[in-house]
């Protein structure tokens, strides 16, 4: 995908879609987190490594655009990127793709704070540099 | 909540709460769901209703921003309008609400189609009149 | 329902439903979860009252047996008690009644746990003594 | 796993979690069907080729036991396999493992059903054959 640099698979499990037939829309939003916590393991040492340090990520806007319905089974690749690191915030971008056809477009944004206190505090460096580094 | 006229409630649940301690993101748009389900049975003879008449209304487009966490066993207050009715299309905006403070504020925005073929098909006019007559 | 003294409903969600058109079998195990916590706020002072304490309750094993699907927007009234009580463990039962009809039954094991070391503790007296009361 | 002959893996989504730290125990009935799907991917060419024939795999009872608790980000893995297979009724049986210890233990009863109708119908031969050339 034009833009981006690293993706993730998922596959719609059944108790994923819904009376419709389709893979329900929340489940895209699970999805996208599913791809971030595989960006961290491949960028940035981990999820888990930033909760070490007392440090939670909040998710604070979820945006999806829905271009195609998803269905049982199907394979969808989730193009992910970070964009926009600014003290204690940042943004991630998501192509979601399914042979080529451009399945649903989304953006999701966060603030890292004090796991005790719930207050802001700035994105630690060695994840700044992570991010850096890891280009679109 | 200034410019809505109805509001339903959730609890938030056990299992809608995540290892942060708090309701995880994807739970407010199934929340919002619930919201659209239950302003349909209040105003336009329910979900069901557009349903058997081979009508599936698709989700398009979603958008949460989280202003504060949710936590277990909360009630949350979900302000719900339908706003933007143009042919197939039609958004719903809300506002989350617990003890007059904002969670979140978000928006949705959905398409009516044909069951059968996932055509677009003009939402029907008693659905329009159902909105118009709901007011804000 | 006979042998039940308490109940509680729920609506079946749209999200909950799956591509077969009917209810996903794991919604159920969300939904007793939601009945045992109902269950606490009518008889035991709600889970927050345990968990305020230190105390977990952990879910050790669960039970569903499916007799009937349920469909959406349904509304199912979920008959709860609790059984067996001993030390650090206790059972809920429950039957999910439709109309009359029995679309599952259902047993979950549960064992109360220190929160910190996750360790067996006993169940607290007044929780004992609310389940005395409370009856089947 | 001792008896047990095919494994797929999980890992413990965020989503999945609950304000206890841990993975929700609904989780793992969704973990089962996630290794269903598969086994019958690796055994039976899969879910949907039964679906396309008009037949429904029915989940008729779930049980699980819970020995130890999950946490977010580890990998599982589900040993699975099938046993009593009889006309339209089927058992999955299977051991959720981490690193040499039990997780969970679980097995899930089955019944095929003409999609249309809803009624029991055996299981189709090529199926009954996958099971049986699977083995344990």
């Amino acid at each position: 995908m034009e833009g981006y640099g690293w993706s993730t698979e998922v596959s719609v499990r059944f108790a994923e879609t819904d009376a419709q037939g389709i893979a329900h829309h929340a489940s895209f939003v699970v999805w996208l987190e599913v791809a971030r916590v595989q960006w961290l393991a491949a960028h940035a040492g981990g999820y888990n490594r930033i909760r070490e340090q007392g440090i939670e990520a909040l998710t604070t806007e979820v945006h999806v655009r829905y271009h195609r319905a998803a269905r049982f089974d199907e394979r969808l690749r989730i193009w992910t990127r970070i964009v926009d690191l600014r003290g204690a915030r940042f943004r991630y971008e998501y192509v979601v793709e399914r042979d080529g056809e451009v399945v649903a477009e989304a953006w999701t944004a966060h603030a890292t704070v004090d796991a005790a206190t719930h207050r802001p505090t700035r994105v630690p460096p060695w994840f700044a540099e992570a991010i850096a580094t890891a280009g679109p």
